[in-house]
């Protein structure tokens, strides 16, 4: 197979201080669509244009932050070989049972450098995108309902050693390296961007002295002007708007950053150039760190690098 | 790997009445980069944003149509095993030498049942996209020079057995099926869009009788807009418009066909959803038939069954 | 004032063959807001951001068609001297009794020589755009049911004497004429665009032996982008699409031509130059009409020029 | 006429520090053409699509600033009738010779009372937007080259007394008040946008202590994707950008503000909506007094009420 092995991230687990104004956010402002709740009390919600059961999974905490992130694998095979291959690469997994999420098969967990838990599954329900598998039509009212992402993009996650974590993606599970920004030392990143397929991410790293944080999740739209709609339902809804709507230097993608009421980031993000493994990943210097956060300003704002969840 | 294997069309050769006159269109309406000649004459041309040194060549001959489309894979080894599975696939091989293209290495061509002629190859000489590998901009000034398309994203071909196509692609290369139009018997398809990758088609294929034919070559735009002013800029410059700017029903990708000054059909293609191989295909029955080519007018007009170079 | 006299295009009142039908698809397709009916049955629309009470006015009828097109002026004063300044120039007029209309004044009616039934009044109640007067958001749901235009744009309208017509707008109503495509005696125009403000045309009208002809009624979109919603909403409610999306030459506006349920066209329009009275008007001649009407495939379908209601 | 007495801004003229720095910035980066100098040494430029011989007028001074912003009237007798009722109104006027700008016919120049000079004209050659007047195509090379605005589209200006200001524009030149911001006290204006037109503005004016000043002019662009282009144009030209892109709640037009070398902040803008002088004026107050400059953050940034020329 061509496009094999990790196909693209299949969930994120976060961390709300209040899951009720979570779970109105979620399905009303952001415009994911309620998937229902668990034993547990957790929320589940995917995407519209997204098929399996659910990418994003919201538990009620004390702080905000992240859980865990997970990519969804081809095969049982798959599963069980990067299993092994992470075991043979010193980094320890554990299985959760299928069924511990809702409609997701056995789950592969370990925890990077970063401080992050990573999960690999092969199966989760598949309810369909509303449309039919039939001759169906271009997109469906739940396309227009609150910001309505099509997917769950990627995240940007904060810890130390992200050039261990970088190792395992890419020594391990199949990833590339797209982008990176080096520090002024010549050689040490501040921050990576991994893809596992042609999007110009599906992870990435900044580098932060505390492990196990959250800097964003990306929801993927479909066009600049539905960027604007999105930056316009926030302002209606009185979202905190971190930055946007402007360009990203990497990725050349469009974004908006902004709060749930939990105070975790999200993206909601257009764009970005197709990549392959062939391509000489792109360096940015920290003299042009500015540019290649935030394109049009070319500086970073205060909370790029202080703000996680 | 997660991206392996087979990575993405690389290129197309095709045949020309006029090559100076083409040279001018592909150059200059199109807007793809003049890469210069080789020895045979052949002209070479890339897509702004593509780093490999080629992707459309364009040859002299008495009738339009193509000579090959080409995929690059990601390694000698890779190139290596799969010219060995096509041989135990029953699909006869042969090498053509480095340098027979300009800066391109070996590639292994083998011939479809449907009468297209296929390669496969590992290297062509990266020569950038005409921004820094360092601290780059978002785009450059050859973005905006003609139609300007990012990248040759796809081909369209039509012939006979189409089935056997798709297996060699499906079976051997790694594609998986994306989309397809089933006949009135419910099991012989009309149409067939195949993937590599995430892309939405990197290749299809139409069943008709005669072989070897190309229907369209496709290239990708950014936008909705960029496709708006592809027709303008199609119109300024007496381009012969097939139809469009429309939505396509299959891959949901808003286009234009237009045709070159040879007859061949091309395409200004942007969108397309993203895709995965574990994603059920999505199948068009013969009473929807246009709704599945032509969205927007549901029908399909008289040439795009029978109008072929 | 700089604004004066004749503000804008008020209202039209179309003949539908079946008023239910028709009701729905002008509440539900295009996206009208249902403003109620009168004791005569007629039913009123309005769109979302327009102001006053209505704007299109459906009357069952056994053709369609249309009955009037309405200019709203600025004050009575305005209506009193350009009932006199038609008359004085040879134009017979008639008082509409206040209320005939659904919260509308007075109306002063009259027949131009193309056959159609014109007419100007100083007022009709306002009841907003949804949105507050103080402190309002950008856009409201409203914005998003159906394809939801901003307002009733302009009419096209075929007729004979077409010059004769325009000698009232422009002597008596203060048009000016933006655009023209002159037939090949290099003088007797075949159609003719004209505005009453810096809209690229408010009325516009095509020669045709038959009097009293609706081409189509325009409402205005806010982007390319939503003309490419409106396709997409047309081809789910299985619209008959006449052309589009595509561009005018004339007012270089983006448009979608499509029928009701009545085979009464209407347009999907956006954008056209913002012009004004002292630019010299474009002209068009016959060789270049199909760039004219439709900018990118340079010539006229079958239909522009014969099918009207 | 409907469109009749003041049509539009015409010109501006502003103080630039280096003049030769500012030419270049004006014809590459913000892509205006160049149109001359005058015996004064004077920069005139046009925007591509106007008409009229020129727009902006750059003049070599110690500081930036504005010099005076001008509307062509529709006729020399509207001229004439306006000079008079300037001076019935108390509004001492002064005719500044024809030829003393180039391609101008003689302007009547008043001192508001906010400090700013405010011209009027009735003449100035038409040089056409680069394309023909028969059959044009839909849009020239020109339109690319740089930001490459389409016109001139208004300016705000800052200074005292502004509902003198204000007064002078409605009850003497035509305007009328489209929205403006309320202070604490419910009666004072911080804030009025005046339209001669159906544009949502044609100037505006913010009550500052200091006359005369300059917060921005402004241009016009196409389309929300245009403006996401004129941010990457800034960027690859490190224009110093006050902020967007993003939409302001006043006229809902899209915006970025940034500044040119000397300190002057110019706009690049979209949209807004149409409006006629029958519609209630918007209210904004205190509390929503972000919201109504930058729609997303609902906040003003620190230099949106202190930095002006």
């Amino acid at each position: 197979m061509a496009m094999t092995g990790v196909l693209r991230p299949g969930h994120i687990q976060m961390k709300v201080l209040d899951l009720a104004e979570s779970i109105d956010f979620y399905a009303n402002v952001i415009g994911l669509q309620d998937m229902g709740r668990d034993a547990q009390g957790r929320a589940y919600f995917k995407a519209w244009d997204e098929r399996d059961h659910h990418s994003v999974i919201l538990r009620q905490a004390d702080t905000a932050g992240i859980d865990f992130f997970a990519f969804k694998v081809d095969s049982d095979a798959t599963l069980a070989r990067l299993e092994k291959d992470l075991n043979a690469y010193g980094v320890a997994t554990r299985r959760i049972p299928a069924g511990e999420l809702l409609e997701t098969g056995e789950r592969v967990r370990f925890t990077l450098p970063t401080g992050h838990d990573i999960e690999l599954y092969a199966h989760k329900t598949s309810v369909g995108n509303g449309m039919s598998d039939v001759n169906p039509e271009a997109w469906t009212p739940a396309a227009e309902k609150g910001i309505a992402p099509i997917r769950l993009d990627h995240c940007l996650l904060y810890g130390p050693d992200i050039e261990k974590a970088q190792a395992i993606f890419t020594d391990v599970l199949g990833f590339y390296l797209v982008e990176h920004i080096q520090l002024e030392d010549g050689k040490t990143d501040l921050a990576i961007w991994l893809s596992a397929s042609i999007k110009a991410h599906d992870i990435a790293f900044v580098r932060h002295p505390e492990p196990g944080k959250l800097h964003h999740v990306s929801f993927l739209l479909e066009s600049w002007e539905k960027v604007l709609r999105a930056a316009d339902i926030m302002s209606m809804n009185r979202v905190s708007i971190d930055i946007g709507p402007t360009r990203h230097g990497v990725t050349r993608g469009t974004t908006i950053y902004a709060f749930d009421p939990n105070g975790n980031r999200f993206e909601t993000f257009c764009g970005g150039y197709q990549c392959y493994p062939d391509q000489k990943p792109i360096k940015w210097t920290m003299d042009e760190v500015g540019a290649a956060v935030f394109y049009h300003d070319r500086k970073l704002n205060d909370r790029f690098l202080s703000v996680v969840s």
